[in-house]
């Protein structure tokens, strides 16, 4: 049985704890909280902390705060040669205090706290500086998950920045759909199931085998359709840029 | 028990036949062909002309080929009062030869030959110059699909360039993920949970409330971050804008 403590109550460590909740391979044993009633509502038999000082000695502690206070929340564990690995994308293993062995338990996955997650399907990207640790690390992350991923720093880095690209922006992308159905008394169902295939395609074909539509096709007649339509700046200067960048990649190979 | 015919060999025309096939409620009459030998294997019970002067008078004739060629072929259509729709999202109803009653079945979803549909969640958007003919068409889309909606010629063009921006675009954003996964020895499988995800979201959350990332928190650290990582002009020009784009975006509520 895996004894772990969590310092955070945001959405990852919110998640994390739902997740280890339901895991029977590992227990919680304090999570570090501000705001020590919204924690404590959602999960009763956790001792909750509101001084980091308290902090026990567990197997590991996960950081799972924002990432600037990364560095300075680790430098505050009042614990030596502890476990502590942090929950960032894009913070090095190193800005963690190193009076701790070190390491890194990132979940790859878009957290809100209106909607549940399976962290069954979640990746999980480990990193640690020994091989024990490492499979301390791995362990935890197999009581949750069943994707663990061996991944340094500069690799979650990339990671990072990749799920910017198909999380965030393609979130952007939605809700320009949903903005140019509502300017057109459209109810936004009507695309949900062409952004559920088109996520879906991926799955069995690669995104290059994947693409269709006009850019692909260089279809220059209906582009210059659709800019007419466009009345928008902002649609306007997106749909060009990546209408360019659809028809330079096709010219690549 | 409609009759109906296809005009085209496209991967429209042949995920329509499929779901044609698939419903006791419908008959394919004919299929017009170019590539005879294509259709018949896959459909063997189904007459392929090469001529579309033997085409013969049925319920629907429905032209599924380049949105080019709609014009020409509804015009060799050697029929008169026959209801005949085009499956376009950027073509007017209007571009059909008018010796015949005209109409829009138009199925909202991105098609790819090597990939199966379920035609029941397709949204099929439909348009005719009048009721009766209107009821025709809808009892045709209903026969294949769960979903149908009554879409004129300026919702359809609007709904067509949004499909580009939730669908084109989005699939190419996961084509960068994917070379950003690759220039960094990590597999594309490990976004892949991310994306089904990101796209699961909106079923239940507007894009607004599913918006996550830096650039919704204007976490202007990790935004440099990432653009000091990019190294494609590309991929640069493209984080830019999408970031600008979601943090206006975030000062207009």
């Amino acid at each position: 049985m895996i004894q772990v403590s969590v310092i955070g109550s945001g959405n990852v460590a919110h998640h994390l704890l739902k997740a280890f909740g339901a895991s029977p391979k590992l227990q919680v044993n304090q999570v570090f909280a501000r705001n020590k009633k919204a924690i404590q509502t959602t999960f009763p038999n956790v001792e909750v902390i509101e001084d980091l000082s308290l902090l026990k000695s567990v197997d590991v502690i996960i950081i799972a705060v924002s990432d600037d206070a990364i560095e300075t929340v680790s430098g505050q564990i009042p614990l030596k040669n502890q476990l502590v690995v942090h929950t960032s994308g894009s913070v090095a293993l190193d800005a963690l205090n190193h009076k701790n062995r070190r390491g890194v338990f990132y979940p790859l996955q878009t957290f809100s706290k209106a909607k549940a997650i399976d962290f069954h399907t979640v990746p999980i990207c480990i990193e640690a500086e020994t091989a024990e640790d490492y499979l301390i690390v791995e362990t935890l992350a197999k009581s949750i998950s069943d994707y663990t991923y061996s991944v340094n720093s500069q690799q979650r880095q990339a990671l990072h920045v990749a799920a910017v690209f198909v999380c965030n922006f393609t979130n952007h992308l939605y809700q320009i759909g949903a903005e140019i159905c509502n300017e057109n008394k459209l109810p936004f169902d009507i695309l949900k199931p062409l952004i559920q295939e088109t996520a879906q395609k991926i799955v069995t074909l690669s995104p290059e085998a994947a693409q269709t539509g006009p850019a692909k096709r260089k279809d220059t007649k209906t582009i210059n359709k659709h800019l007419a339509f466009l009345t928008k700046e902002n649609q306007k200067e997106i749909y060009k840029l990546l209408t360019k960048s659809i028809i330079d990649h096709g010219k690549k190979l």
